[in-house]
């Protein structure tokens, strides 16, 4: 019997388990270890824990791992890529070239990178409910706040920098305490062009060739930073089958969510965002199609689109596929049957999944408003959004801080201003395109008769409304929308810019759309799902996992095939796989997407094109684990987590155990290639040890 | 634009098409020339057809082609299996190690081999008509078959094989005319494990990596044949997008169904179909995973059920598809309403919609007596169906021909005899086991108080009834069915031998569950899908192209992509990657689906391992077509169409270019395999012309 179907037979047997074999992204002070030994005969220990809690970076947006003594940092390209293009100029360009350091003093420092190492973690949870006995939820809220903000200046000493954590929606608080690095230096990086073989094409699927990694090194007081821990590679050879771990910082997920929430997002939430995108495409390419200059301009895009739609499809089919959302249900009637039998649960959260499809019947009903709705971006438009920016800022600025709209509020006003001042140069004809995009959308959506659209289109088509406002606006200058912030009320009331007279006729519109949101649909989601929350919490406790929170957890599962495309999936891929697809589609096909740069060519025969490149494996990761470590029960390293299979998308919801699958990058691909392409075999032996 | 979008832009421009753009299984004689034209800026003539026609060959269940001016001819391996089987022996296995003659005087000859040449095609429509005018349908019956056997006994000079073809569901009658081949010689095939490398798990799936071709030589009077006209390999490169042919003798359709027919096999057929063989595998596994000899005797029951799942389920996936059926209801609307304006047609079709949606309402209704129907098994087990023909022989023997049972008719009751006389060894245990699982399908479908699924049962587990039926049995001798086939009434009548008893026990209820359907379902469904089929032909005519039918077809289509996985499906593999596979499967998983030769590893090195393997394109294709040319707009030979993907099984009832794929070897593939690995390369050469 093979591992996989091993695991499955034994969930079969677990009695009541609220969660699935391999399901879950645990805290490391509370994994399933009963259940891992049952099924792997396996468990960490404290000290194997530790090692790899320490070997474990956080950097922004996801994880990096410590790979030597000497402070070797590993992580994917697409987590490095802005460092790298932040050290690239004119002359040396290495996100097209790649980078390897030929020594150490050949590391090129990275002002202003940080990297996190979490050193401490504390269980506060009995101090805040002190904080907050018997307080009506106003009061508590408050109390809440200053208990946690007095026990982290209390902390002021330790060095550390510390953060609140919030688990189970309400159910544990934390203090988590990291150590920073800020001396990061760029040590080694393929070509872009290796680190995300494939493109847009290929993200988030499998199989898969991407040498998504990249090299740094933390220095302290100038000097290689010693690690206490690092991660090594693993000397036996990874196999199908066998067990991994990941440690990282997963982002969000929301497996959480009632069955109803499940069932509008498969019903309408998600098949609307998907028909909007598509809507918005469509006119891209419309005007993709009319020359080689607008191809250019439109591709990031219509990537965008095709990534945003590719991602929401991958949700549904977890939420479609027969059985999935019944099984929610189940788990989710008992619950409501073990809250309806406890008196205290009974009164705090029994009406709340009534009053959240209530809520649900609401926000179906203001589905047809939503297109006027937004802050990034208004009607398709960044730059009308900009507008309608400084259109409020005189009228908000003049409010209390904590009755102004949240992008003026104390923790948005400064990137607010940020952006309006942004010097980077604006397409007019693309954000008129977009505009156009996001009207046409509108029309769909709300009906050509609607009086609000009808006010912003004046008669017009959406591109005729589009191209009025962006053909005579001069907001795209920076030094203009400088002089328009800082004139106040009466600068902006003279103004009659074409676009600052859009915003201005969909101000009340915007605001009142958002208002209504709020108060009719978003608030009650949020008070009655936290209610719901802090219910399964006291019921199931622990034995649960709290759903991600970017943050440090750890997840576990064999490197594994799955059911896909009519056959089954090969578990690893290898260098004969990049040659295939790139001598396949040739360097041309989906603008160089399967291109390979011509050293990859020169120096093919002195890979071994039989070692693993990517392999597929089933732990349980989403969003924020790019760049996690991959480690077999030794706690040695096997790869690097940075994307998972389209039918993984579905695990922001549900948890399929059959076909999720993580994507990492195998060690010994990067060995190879630091060896046999990219000059840095040094970079090779101190990752081995040598 | 690429040919792929500028095909599907254009079919929507044309107006009122009943086939979509490159959707069609086309006679050479009714090419859509001026969409051909319209789309590719191409349409083959008449010299150009007539080469092609007699380049290429039938044989049994598919399709050959001349490919050298000395009668070398090409298929597929699984095509020419049987035949490599038959000359393999003990010492020498040329399905396992594959077979290249050193020269002509080593091709070995096949007994039996039969191949076709299609010289001659009569249209005997009018004359059909003619001897039929004025009869009621029954005589019509007669008198068609009269007339056509008069005229084929009229041709018999031509020292051609004649067989009637009937084409549009009886629109068109055809006289075709063959030329046969019976000294056929082996000259090369790959190993086995090559040309169906991945084994079932890839079947109908693609990207592939087979090299699934042998070579075979047509001789007379012992010497090379020398045809009139043969296939050579193309000198400019095949690109992604190229647009190709494909002859070919494609087996059957179901395009013209009714869409009610369609969203029964949709909402019930085929859904049943795949439950009742889940059911029978999960009874097979469990049996399998009880040891290493039972694993190895289930096996080809089990993969049986897998591929008639995953064909069953591809065939699902185009009825589910959103916007299919829809398409078809459409056409549907549009030729009833043309039907109702017609007086004639009215009278004869515009009732048979409605008799077809009643008939399926019975079918659905009688669908709980269908596991005791069949034939060729009974309950999942072939020796209980044998055990049945025992049972039955002497009643139905006494009756006259026409009144038998189908399997006892004239055309049938040789194959029947030599099926109970077959002494091919039969394992008691794996049919305890099918019958098990067919009884327990049965217990499901019928429900345990079904009177006749009592009777069987006799208060018995299906367990405990399959041991007691094949425990004692003495059926599995081919000398004592023999005997008691000979023996007639009384030999049968004195027989206590338990399958036999359990066959007489199933007899009366398996011959009213037959008749029941015959008489108020398919005698139906044939009658008013024949009236329908008529009305449609003389509505559209040859606008439409017939339903496949076994005979010479041609279909065209680009080199392409498609979407799938979550990204686009390389055109093209290459060699790169079947070691791909190979390296990351590992020699022993799937029983070894991926291993390689070993020589396929000693002489890599020789490979230029670019070269490209198969490829996907977009020729409509169904079974039969396997070892179809694949030729480019000069009819030079490109590929050999072997499989196509899991998308494409929907094809059997609709067409969607969007993600239809056939595959085909490469032409390359083939040339590089005789050179570098397989020693021959004189075949190469010769193929080559040279």
């Amino acid at each position: 019997m093979r591992p996989q179907s091993l695991v499955l037979a034994l969930a079969a047997l677990l009695p009541g388990a609220p969660v699935r074999a391999d399901e879950g992204m645990w805290t490391f002070d509370n994994l399933p270890v009963a259940r891992m030994k049952a099924s792997y005969g396996f468990a960490p220990d404290a000290a194997w824990l530790h090692r790899l809690q320490v070997s474990t970076l956080r950097m922004s947006g996801g994880t990096a791992s410590f790979v030597s003594r000497d402070g070797l940092v590993l992580t994917n390209h697409h987590m490095g890529r802005a460092f790298i293009q932040q050290l690239s100029t004119a002359g040396r360009d290495f996100i097209r070239a790649g980078f390897a350091a030929g020594s150490r003093e050949q590391e090129l420092r990275i002002p202003g990178a940080e990297l996190q190492m979490l050193v401490a973690t504390e269980d506060v949870t009995a101090q805040v409910e002190k904080a907050t006995a018997g307080l009506a939820e106003a009061d508590a809220l408050v109390a809440r706040r200053n208990a946690i903000s007095a026990m982290i200046k209390a902390k002021e000493a330790s060095g550390l920098t510390w953060q609140p954590v919030t688990l189970y929606h309400g159910g544990q608080h934390w203090l988590y305490g990291y150590r920073k690095f800020t001396d990061v230096r760029l040590v080694a990086a393929p070509e872009m062009q290796l680190a995300f073989f494939g493109g847009d094409a290929d993200n988030f699927t499998y199989p898969r060739q991407n040498l998504d990694f990249a090299m740094f090194r933390v220095y302290e007081n100038d000097k290689p930073y010693h690690p206490e821990a690092w991660l090594s590679p693993a000397a036996p050879p990874l196999r199908n089958g066998d067990l991994t771990f990941v440690a990282g910082h997963p982002g969000a997920t929301y497996r959480q969510e009632t069955a109803a929430k499940m069932a509008y997002a498969r019903d309408t939430g998600i098949p609307a965002r998907v028909a909007s995108l598509k809507r918005r495409k469509a006119v891209l390419e419309a005007y993709a199609a009319s020359g080689d200059e607008p191809r250019r301009l439109a591709a990031t895009t219509i990537y965008g689109f095709d990534n945003g739609i590719k991602r929401l499809e991958g949700m549904l089919s977890g939420l479609v596929k027969p059985g999935n959302l019944e099984g929610v249900a189940r788990a989710e009637a008992e619950l409501r049957a073990r809250v309806a039998q406890d008196p205290a649960l009974k009164a705090a959260a029994l009406d709340s999944w009534n009053r959240i499809v209530a809520a649900l019947a609401r926000q179906k009903e203001l589905l047809g408003d939503a297109p006027l709705a937004g802050d990034r971006e208004i009607l398709g438009s960044d730059l009308l959004a900009r507008a309608l920016l400084l259109v409020r800022m005189p009228v908000e600025m003049d409010k209390p801080a904590t009755k102004r709209l949240a992008e003026f509020g104390e923790g948005s006003l400064k990137a607010t201003r940020e952006r309006l001042l942004n010097p980077a140069p604006v397409s007019l004809e693309l954000e008129t395109v977009k505009l156009t995009a996001g009207l046409t959308d509108a029309v769909a959506v709300m009906g050509a008769d609607h009086p609000s659209l009808k006010a912003v289109l004046a008669g017009r088509t959406p591109e005729a409304a589009a191209r009025a406002a962006m053909a005579a606006t001069k907001l795209g200058d920076a030094a203009v929308r400088k002089a328009l912030m800082e004139g106040g009320t009466a600068a902006l009331a003279a103004c009659q810019d074409p676009l600052v007279v859009l915003a201005r006729t969909l101000e009340p519109l915007n605001r009142a759309v958002r208002e209504r949101s709020q108060a009719e649909v978003q608030s009650v989601l949020d008070e009655h799902g936290g209610r719901i929350a802090t219910a399964r919490f006291k019921v199931y406790g622990t034995s649960m996992y709290p759903d991600a929170t970017s943050t440090l957890r750890l997840t576990y599962g064999p490197v594994a095939t799955y059911p896909a495309n009519g056959t089954l999936i090969q578990p690893f891929t290898t260098f004969y796989g990049l040659y295939d697809r790139a001598a396949s589609w040739g360097p041309e096909a989906s603008a160089g997407a399967w291109a390979l740069p011509q050293r990859w060519w020169d120096r093919k025969d002195r890979l071994d094109l039989a070692t693993p490149f990517n392999f597929a494996y089933a732990c349980d990761t989403v969003g924020g684990n790019s760049g996690s470590p991959v480690v077999n029960a030794k706690g040695e390293l096997v790869g690097l987590n940075f994307d998972s299979n389209i039918e993984a998308q579905a695990g922001y919801y549900i948890y399929d155990g059959t076909t999720k699958r993580s994507i990492a990058v195998d060690v010994r691909a990067i060995r190879e290639a630091l060896v046999k392409i990219m000059d840095a075999a040094w970079v090779a032996a101190e990752l081995d040890g040598r």
